[in-house]
């Protein structure tokens, strides 16, 4: 990986500047909107031709519309746990072998070793709110609360690990629904869940208005299945059921984008719209679409990884596409740059500064991408190359066959979009290169005991 | 198919006052920049990752994005006679059983006996121009200035077709470069004809700029293979070669607008963008891509008949994106009743009126797509459904397969836009309905013997 670029000493004064006639040392707000299980094609910007997404198509027309951009793992426990510290979750132990995520009978959840971005936002005197799905940890000391959010209000694992819900035998809980430590409501109406979400992260805003600096992190209960929306969007977007929810997650946009504008926030406040993974394509018609790219959830195949991604500052962003390739686990480390708070001391990160690629034009300050599956190194990306180790035979089946390589399969992501030219025959050199790229990180990885394998099914 | 609808009063008042402080009885100007084998998913704004066409996505931010907009036919020269007028290939006889195109040794071309947009629009006042690859017929009395354009310069037929071009062994001459009806060069350096057709289109428009309405046809010969581009556009894409080659169109489009704003002529000039089929996926890395749709060129799945297109006409046509159904037949009774043109009497017509969805976001005026290949019906579309009656076993076969359906298959292209889920079994009344229609369309159709069979090779 490239070293952490130096940013030019032109971004300081821009940076500086960015509350004019208020404080102009005011560090900006921070906003991540997260979203579950959208795919790369599921928005109008990025191409989907029946959902309608005015608001975030606005945004990323004010904004940089990101197409090169990652997350950390190709489910939810994961993704989450690497957005939110930096580091892949081969590295924060939030993954498994037998279970790749986070269920209601896990005994255990991210750990208090572990350094959330929020955490140290808060501890630098931002005010700090997680509203939506947490999938961290069900109870204290894994909770938001537990990890650095001020507040929490939402569903905190996947929204069909209720009682009953799509078909499973489990004895799992009815579906909570907390605030902060506790549980307020069981089954709480799913309808209903992007509107209350939604009005408890403007409220937020509302209610920063004149205070603090703030980090809210919004994470939506959907597009996951089972889908539900409210009675307003029902039945309004062509794309049936799945397209009404994507479309009332727009109005949520919309009117978070409109609320810091009616707050004066917008130009001091960094907003990054993506999703935790890909598409979930055995969902049929209740999944989304990775577009152009290959496959989707629960692959390491484009579509599992790569997410649409915008990130809109008005003024300190200049709207346009960019294709340099970024992660979520860049984000903690370019908002603690940007609010001017040094990085954890001691925590090894995976996440690079970007403020470079986000202001000021320049080339990203990574050029690599490893697409871990449990504590299986999958494939690696270097420049326009990924390089796979294992592949899988055929994911439709009930249970996902994953097949060595005989030889690794090469492909190049920027001239072949959809991976369907094998060029590892014709590019021996590449091949040795990333092989090289991936033994070099593998032996460097300090691998965590895996989490998510901690089940009362399990006796462990 | 329903009726074209009344458009209603306010239309008129709207385009009377176009050209404000002009006359402001003076007719609009009509542009049609038309790609060739540009796909679905090969330009930004509909989610290209590594294409970049900032003026494209700028001309669809300012203008109407239409997601579901058809060509008349899967390939080149079908699609070609559809636009231009506004029929079915299998009733313009722009078609053939053995040859799906004209070939440098064809015969004949389009008809004298078809009326064009163009000649109807010069006949009532109009300059015209043709600029780009035609491919309706290599010689008198089937060129572009036989068929109502003013002036003609371009390679008249595709940019493969050449002297031992492509591995082709036939004796074909060598590509010819045209202007009006006169040979001007053979083998011309195709890595210039995209800027010389630009500026060909931009003296057109300047030298109108105080003078009769006109109609520009711009039909680029890229990102058909081979590829070529100008040294400036040469590895300027992280998309190769074939990114190149659409961002060398993408600057044009860019010219052409500016030159349309720097005239004083933009807002009384409609200017639509599009492609004549989708990406020739066998071409591998130099063809290009359907985003999200199901296959390409050559074929009657999404892919090969929806193309990526843009209406734009700053102040009359509203910024927005349009998933209602439009079809390159619809161009030019819409162009004709703009400008107050009667439609040509006695003519069959398969376009529509579509004043009200592009200038006051009314329904479509049809709901209604008809798949033909060659002279049978493949498959017809109403509404959201889509009902295949032939599919293709492999279209990466050296010659393509055509399967009968032993029960129709049918899609819902817009909950399942990549045509994953056969729901005929379902959806039985739905079935029948299709067939109903496909059966009435084809009764109804007055099949014309097809020219794209009439080649020196077959002594006919």
């Amino acid at each position: 990986m490239k070293n952490i670029k130096a940013i030019s000493l032109g971004l300081l004064p821009l940076l500086s500047g960015m509350a004019m006639g208020q404080n102009v040392q005011k560090q900006p707000n921070l906003v991540v909107i997260f979203c579950d299980d959208l795919g790369y094609g599921d928005i109008g910007c990025f191409g989907n031709p029946t959902i309608k997404t005015p608001n975030i198509d606005r945004m990323a027309s004010e904004g940089m519309k990101l197409t090169q951009f990652y997350v950390g793992a190709a489910v939810s426990t994961p993704s989450r746990s690497a957005l939110l510290t930096g580091r892949l979750p081969v590295r924060n132990g939030m993954y498994g072998e037998r279970n790749h995520v986070l269920f209601p009978d896990s005994k255990a959840g991210l750990g208090q070793d572990e350094i959330t971005m929020a955490k140290v936002l808060k501890e630098n005197g931002y005010a700090t709110a997680c509203v939506g799905k947490w999938h961290l940890g069900a109870f204290s000391p894994y909770l938001p609360t537990d990890h650095g959010f001020d507040s929490y209000f939402g569903i905190p694992y996947s929204n069909d690990m209720g009682t009953g819900r799509m078909g499973r035998a489990q004895n799992y809980p009815p579906t909570p629904l907390l605030e902060n430590n506790l549980r307020i409501e069981s089954n709480p109406d799913q309808g209903e869940i992007t509107r209350r979400y939604t009005e408890k992260a403007v409220g937020f805003i509302k209610d920063q208005k004149a205070g603090k600096p703030f980090f809210l992190y919004f994470a939506h209960t959907f597009p996951h299945v089972p889908l539900y929306t409210n009675d307003r969007f029902r039945g309004t977007s062509k794309r049936g059921l799945y397209g009404d929810v994507v479309e009332e997650i727009d109005w949520s946009v919309g009117l978070v984008l409109k609320t810091l504008e009616e707050c004066g926030l917008d130009e001091n406040t960094l907003v990054i719209f993506t999703s935790d993974n890909g598409p979930w394509l055995t969902q049929k018609e209740n999944g989304g679409t990775a577009g152009s790219l290959r496959d989707g959830k629960g692959t390491w195949w484009e579509g599992g990884f790569r997410v649409p991604a915008i990130a809109r500052m008005p003024g300190k962003i200049p709207a346009s596409l960019s294709s340099e390739i970024m992660t979520s686990m860049d984000i903690m480390p370019t908002f603690l740059a940007l609010a001017g708070i040094a990085l954890p001391k001691g925590v090894a990160l995976d996440g690079v500064d970007q403020r470079g690629l986000l202001f000021e034009r320049q080339a990203s300050a990574r050029d690599e991408v490893f697409y871990w599956w449990g504590s299986d190194l999958m494939a690696v990306r270097k420049g326009a190359w990924k390089l796979y180790f294992k592949t899988i035979y055929d994911m439709y089946l009930p249970s996902m066959k994953i097949v060595d390589c005989e030889v690794p399969e090469l492909y190049n992501l920027e001239t072949d979009i959809s991976e369907r030219f094998n060029k590892s025959a014709a590019q021996p050199q590449i091949v040795a290169q990333l092989v090289e790229v991936a033994n070099r990180h593998k032996q460097a990885m300090v691998i965590k005991a895996p989490v998510c394998d901690l089940r009362e099914e399990f006796k462990q």
